[in-house]
Parts: C-alpha cells; structure tokens; sequence
C-alpha cells in the first residue's frame, strides 16, 4: 500500500458552500448545518503534519484551491491516489464477505475487526476497524442483495448480513492526512449483477423522511433506504438497523475526538450498490445524525462512488449539495448500472420532458463531480468485455491509475499491479498470463482435522463483530432510543 | 492414510491362468508368458511379513483363495482398502496436473517427484515416485485429453503432457504387502467429461501392432493407442513414448529389486480414459516388455479400473486374460462412460449379431471382474447426480466403501471422509454443509512477491521430472533402441 503524504479532505471539503441556511433550532432532527469551513482549517490540526508541507504551500497559492473539478482535469496525482485508497477499501467489503450458502457463518464478515486488513493482506493500511454494519432483510426488497446459508439452525441468522465497515485512520495516517478521518465502506453486491434485474422492479421512489429529511419531495429508492432502515429485533446484529448502528458509532467516534479537539473529516467509499448507500448515509449523515454534538458541526463529508447507480430525484441531489457534501463519482462509461434507475428520467432527459413532470420530484439525479473513465483506453484491457467486467471495481481503480486528463494517454503511475484486474474478473489481456478470477481461498475454507477430516472451520471472534450496548447507549445520546 | 496389512496381490496374482503357451523363443516381441505363478508365492517374499501371519493362514485355508470373485460376494474388507488405496493413486494424478492454461508449466505436473505424495497431503502414503510419464498430442487424434498453456513461448512445451507416474511401495509397506509393489497411474481427463464427445468421434478400432500383439486381429481403440505411442522429437519429455518411458523404468526397477531377490508386483491404476490406458499398458507389459529380463518372468501384473471405458475388441479381452493380467473393474451402473465404445457392438450384443459379425475382432468387450456399484444406495449422495457427478472417481471410493455385497445395506467401513465426495464434484447432500467442487488452489496459484505483483511462481524441479537419459540406457537393454 502506497501511504499518502497529503490530505485528500483538503480538496474535497474546502470549498464553503453557497445558500446556507443557519436556523437556530438545534434539535438534531430539524437542524440544517452550517458547513462555512475555515479556509484555514488544514492550520488547525492537531497533529504535526508530515512531509506535506511544500505541496500544502502549492495548493494554498493556487486560486484553484477550491475548485474539486480542476482536480481532475488534468488528474491531481495525490487526488488518484486517494481515490484508489478509498477504492481498496470498498474492494475489502467484496473480500471479506462470506458469501457461501455452504458456510454456517454465511451473510457474516470472515474477518474479525481487529486484523481485518491485515488479515486482507492490506498490512499497514493505516485504518483501524472500529465497527462493523449490518442489515436484516425484512422487506424482502432487494432479495438477491442478501445472501444466507443453506443451513437453517446455523449460528448465523439468515436473516442478517454483514453490510460495511467504519474504521479510523491511525495515527500515523492521521498526521500525514492531516485530519483524524473516519472511513465508512459499504459493501456492494458480490453476486454480481444478479441485482441489477431486481434494482429494474424497485425503482420505486419513496419518500426520504425515515431518514432526517423535512422534505416529503425529497425521494430515494424504496430498495436503497430499506436496506438502510430495516431492522429486526429477532437478531442481536439487526436490533438496530444500519442506519442506527451507523449514526451511534458516528457519535461515539466524534466523541472521542472531538474530546481530544482533534480535527476529523468522514468520508464514505462504496462501488455499485455499495455507492448508492454511500451517497445515502452521506445525506443522512450531513441531514441529521451529528448536529447534536455541537463541536462536530464542522466535519466535512465526503464520498467516494465508484460506479453507483442513481439514489434520489433531483431535490435529493439539491439537498445534498446544499448541505456541502462533496461527491466524487467515478464510473466506466461503458457501463450500464450508472444508468439505472432513470433510463428515461434522468438530469438529461429532454427539456419538454422536464416541463411536463415535475423534474425535481419524478426525476433521478446522479450528485457530485464526474470522473468518467473509459476502458477502452487502457492497451492492458481486453476488447470485448462482459458486462460483470466493465463493471468491475477494480478495472476502475486502474483506469483511475492510467488518468491524466480528458485526451491524455492511458499511463500507469503509481505501479498499481495490473494482475489485480483479473482478481475477480476476466479483463487483463490474456498475454500477461494472469488467470480470470483468481481470487479464491483454498479448498473454498475447509480445512483438514487432525482425525484427517475436512470441514469449515468455526469462526473465531464472531461475537465481538458487534457491540449492540454501544449502540443503544449512543443511539440514546443522539435522541434517536429513549 | 489407512495402512494395509495384507499383500492385495494375494487376491489378484494367485489364480494360475489357464491355455498358456510357452514358445521356446525368448525374444521379448514374440514371447508369450508363462504365468503359472507358483502357489507358495507368498512365502518367498524376501522381507519379513509383519501382522499378517494370521490372515494369511485364514486364506490359505480357503477354498477360494484363488478365487477373485469369491472376494467381492461379499466384500472382502482388506480388498476394499486396497481398491480404495489404487483409487487414491489414480485421484492424485487430477490433483497434481497444472490444466490451467495461464500457467506457463500449463500440462505439467505440479509438484516435484521426490514430494509428490506428501505435497498432496498424502503424507505417509507409502510409495516413492520413480518417474513420470509424458504424452504428446502428435496425432491430435483426442485432442481435448491435451491441454496447453496460451503462453505461445513459455518454458514447457505445449505438446507434452503429463500423464501419469510410476511408483514403488517404500520398505514399510513392502513388508507388509509381502512384495514391492510397482504401481502405475495414469491420469484421466480433468476437463472432465469434454472429451466423451471426442471419443464418440475416434471409436475407430487400429491393430495393436505398435505393442508387441503379433495377432493383428487384436483390436484398441486409437486414440488410446496414440496417446500411449506417440511421440514428439521436439521435447525432451516427448522424445520417447509414453510407451518407451514406462517399459524402460519398469527394466530398471524390476533390475534394481530382480538382482535384490525381492518378489515384486505391478499395480496399474487408473480412472476414465486413464483405465484405458492403464489395460492397454498392462496388456503391453504383460505381451512384450518385462520377458527379456528372465527372472522377471513371474511378475504378477494386475490392473485396478476405474469408471473405464472399453479398450480392445474381445479377442484383445481374451489374450489378456490368457495372459494372466488380473483386471478389477470398478464402476457406477449409472455412469454412460463405461459404455463406450461399444453402445451397439459389444459383449452384451445379442447372439444373433454376433453371428453376422466376426464378433472376437468387430466388439469392443470389457475385460475383467466387474465391481458395479450403485450410487443410489449410498444415503450421504443427493439424489440426482449430473453426469459428470457419476462418473466421479472419489464417488466410486466412496461406494468401494461402504459395499459389502450385492443386496447388503450401504455402510461405511473404513470413515473415509464423506467431504471427499464434494472435493471435486457436487455429489454430498447439502445438509452435510460441504461445499460443491470445493478443491482449489489459494489464488489460483498467483503469489504475491516482495514488490506487491501478483504472479504465477515458477516451478522448481521441473528438469528432475524425467531422466532421458536413463529412459534411453533401458530401451537399448529391452532392445527396444539400437
């Protein structure tokens, strides 16, 4: 791992958004933030700040600071590096996940919080997992999403499933980033695309006011927010629903920090249906969940989307910009799942459309800045690819390696192992001699007894995967539990 | 490893054949062999015989001792562990085969001789790797029985294969089989049942001249003559024929252990296409090649078939039983393959047919006792098997276990693994929670260097696999090299 010698936060959260409203009603609920960031609040760090300093000086001189889309264009070299930092994070989700219906622990996290990225073999991440998120499956409305053994008296409840992490930079990462920052990846679909049928029968927009929103024009997809919501009281690790889970950790974390006046970003990282709760926790999030705690009002929120499809209407997308959350978009143009839901209403569709709709209510907006790659550019990518593969996370991790800039050459910088394209697809060109889909463990987990048997082994440390008196004490704090 | 106290080839190698000829000519081509191996065989072996006084006396005392059926009805339980333990031989050769066609070594074996048992976690198996043998695709006649690497220029050469080892009982377990034992085991397919289709399309019957059958009526199917008979000057691993390679270690060991006075067998295992090689090689070991090497002349030779295939019209089903070659064939009723070649033309033909034809050249015939087990009466396997479940090598070992006799409950004897029926096939009901096909390589192989690349590793030892040298010093003294 190629550790970072710059704060990705400051470009992303610098700019000071404009139309904000400062009631001063500060229940949590009905709170909108005031997200007026000091334009000097990289100074503000408590932590030295490490080799950072002469490309600090260079952004500060820029008139350019806070502009996110000069980033891009041409690509910030410490910009794609953060971006792929943020990317492996959500990869990690893909491979930690038991997703064998074979497995007794099945729907669960195969890795305990405590070695998860090593145990990845992601050592010296410079994270540190402090939660683990889950989500029940009550409503049924993204079935192929959740996963569950075909054992049914197993130790793991069917109806749960390991749905993302939160983790915080340690604090050696957090003087090189400048910033305490706590990172939440969630986790997209490994079945493939399997979803992407059902996401087609549940475009259903409902109503966001389960989450913070004022606004009953503000909607989201019904599938995405019950995902989010739903919680089931017959299981300790969906007694709270991963909003709730997600919220407490947040205030607890804050808590801490905030107690050692330590500056602290959020930034939230998710491919596919992983970005679609990304940006949706991110709204939550920046909505409602840590007003309540007043010297947190100024975390910046960021998130990272890596091929996500749409969340909300267009009022969702104005909410969020408003609120200052800053987004990052990152998709392959060939593509199609950036495309649902909206195939035909969507921020492009006709202006004659737009006039008879009402577009801010009925239609779907994709949010945040663009960084639209193409794999087509990319000489080491196969020519035909399926669509599982144009798809794939980390297909767009390398094209995000080999961007310079719209019309610059594909190029690699940062060394970025290309065997990685065919870790859980079939896209590197087969003259590199790197098998299709090669990530696999051996024997798919069993593991030989000493009496010469083969099973799969228990699973060490499941209980400590959760803490639900931790959540209730915080959910409690945040007014969200009486 | 269950180790065995009872020599098997007391079962096999004791029955005297009948309508033997003994022509007074001694050259190897055109010797017939005397086989009437002397009853008292047992007690000439040269090493000590350890735990088994007192079974051996319970066969001597019987009646049928030289009677191989009378083992089966019922089962006898030291038969059974032998059967199971030429079963596992046969089982290793899939294991240990580098199919995948991104491997630069892609047709290779994966380990190296001197390890081989022990890296397949056999370890204590008792036998020692001699030498492997290696086939090329020069006629191209089953094509997908081969397999190549797509690395146009890599380090192995894409028309060798490797097909199978010779191996001999290490002291131990010589002492307790009462002799060394020579096996041989040939690999089968492991694309799996692609190249039924192919065989279909290569029924053609050849002349078994290119062995030493002087009756040029004795018909083999071709392409298994080919894959046992070609051979490719290019490549070192194919200068000689598989044929040549096995024949000239067989003189080497059995001169090795024939100047020792040790009494010696030889076991030939294989399943699938790798039963049909392995009664070819036993017919053409028995016909040609040891009886240049006069004291080897009473070599028990025996053959354990697995789900085999027919290999030879009856006429070469009637030399090889007056030849004394023992053949226990192993199979499921269900699996088609065993009935190919032949659907139409074979040993079950009605009588009227056989008249038309001249039926001892024209039918393919099996050859042997038949052991024909019955999946569905096996409780731990589902239901409806696919055919490639079927015709599953660990499947027969796993009814070879738990079979006691025609019309006797299914119980198994030995608590061989039942996670071994799901190792490569879908074959254990799901309530056992094994995964299906579950045998597979960390990472398909890929390791992850000290630079964070992914990559194939190189293959160390792979200029030990074959000695040339030694294969061309033997065949001059079979005289079969000038």
């Amino acid at each position: 791992m190629i550790k970072l010698n710059l704060p990705f936060h400051a470009y992303l959260h610098n700019k000071p958004p404009t139309k904000i409203s400062t009631p001063n009603n500060r229940s949590w609920r009905l709170l909108k933030r005031d997200r007026s960031f000091p334009q000097t609040s990289m100074a503000t760090t408590t932590k030295p700040m490490k080799k950072t300093s002469s490309l600090h000086q260079k952004w500060k001189g820029s008139k350019d600071q806070n502009d996110f889309s000069s980033l891009l264009e041409p690509m910030d070299p410490l910009l794609r590096s953060e971006v792929i930092r943020y990317g492996e994070m959500a990869q990690a989700c893909y491979e930690s996940f038991d997703n064998d219906p074979y497995s007794k622990y099945c729907g669960s996290c195969k890795v305990p919080p405590k070695t998860f990225f090593q145990d990845l073999g992601m050592n010296d991440f410079g994270y540190d997992i402090t939660s683990y998120i889950y989500s029940s499956n009550t409503s049924n409305l993204v079935p192929k999403f959740f996963t569950k053994s075909i054992h049914s008296d197993g130790p793991w409840s069917p109806a749960v499933n390991w749905i993302g992490y939160v983790a915080v930079s340690d604090d050696e990462t957090t003087a090189r980033l400048g910033r305490r920052d706590i990172a939440i990846a969630w986790r997209g679909t490994v079945t493939k695309l399997e979803w992407y049928e059902d996401l087609m029968n549940f475009l259903k927009p409902v109503s966001a006011q389960k989450l913070a929103s004022r606004d009953p024009k503000i909607k989201v997809m019904a599938g995405f927010l019950h995902i989010y919501t739903d919680k089931d009281q017959s299981c300790m690790y969906s007694e709270f629903s991963a909003r709730e889970q997600l919220l407490a950790e947040l205030a607890r974390l804050t808590m801490i920090y905030g107690q050692k006046k330590e500056e602290i970003s959020i930034t939230i990282t998710g491919h596919s249906l992983g970005s679609a709760l990304a940006i949706l926790s991110a709204y939550d999030i920046a909505e409602s969940g840590l007003d309540i705690l007043d010297n947190m009002r100024d975390i910046p929120i960021s998130v990272m989307s890596f091929s996500g499809p749409r969340v909300g209407n267009t009022r969702f997308q104005n909410r969020l910009e408003l609120l200052g959350v800053k987004v990052l978009r990152v998709f392959n143009v060939h593509d199609k799942v950036p495309n649902v839901p909206g195939f035909f209403l969507n921020e492009y569709t006709s202006s004659l459309a737009r006039h008879i709709f009402d577009w801010t209510t009925w239609f779907y907006s994709h949010v945040g800045e663009e960084l639209a790659l193409d794999h087509t550019k990319s000489p080491f990518v196969k020519t035909k690819l399926a669509l599982p593969s144009k798809h794939n996370l980390e297909l767009l991790l390398h094209l995000v390696d080999g961007y310079h800039g719209k019309g610059t050459e594909f190029c690699l910088t940062s060394g970025r192992d290309k065997a990685l394209l065919n870790k859980d697809g079939d896209i590197l060109k087969g003259e590199y001699l790197i098998p299709p889909k090669w990530f696999q463990v051996e024997n798919k987990g069993l593991r030989k007894k000493p009496n010469g048997k083969w099973e799969l082994p228990e699973q060490k440390g499941i209980e400590d995967h959760l803490r639900p008196e931790d959540v209730e004490l915080h959910l409690r704090k945040l007014g969200l539990k009486v």
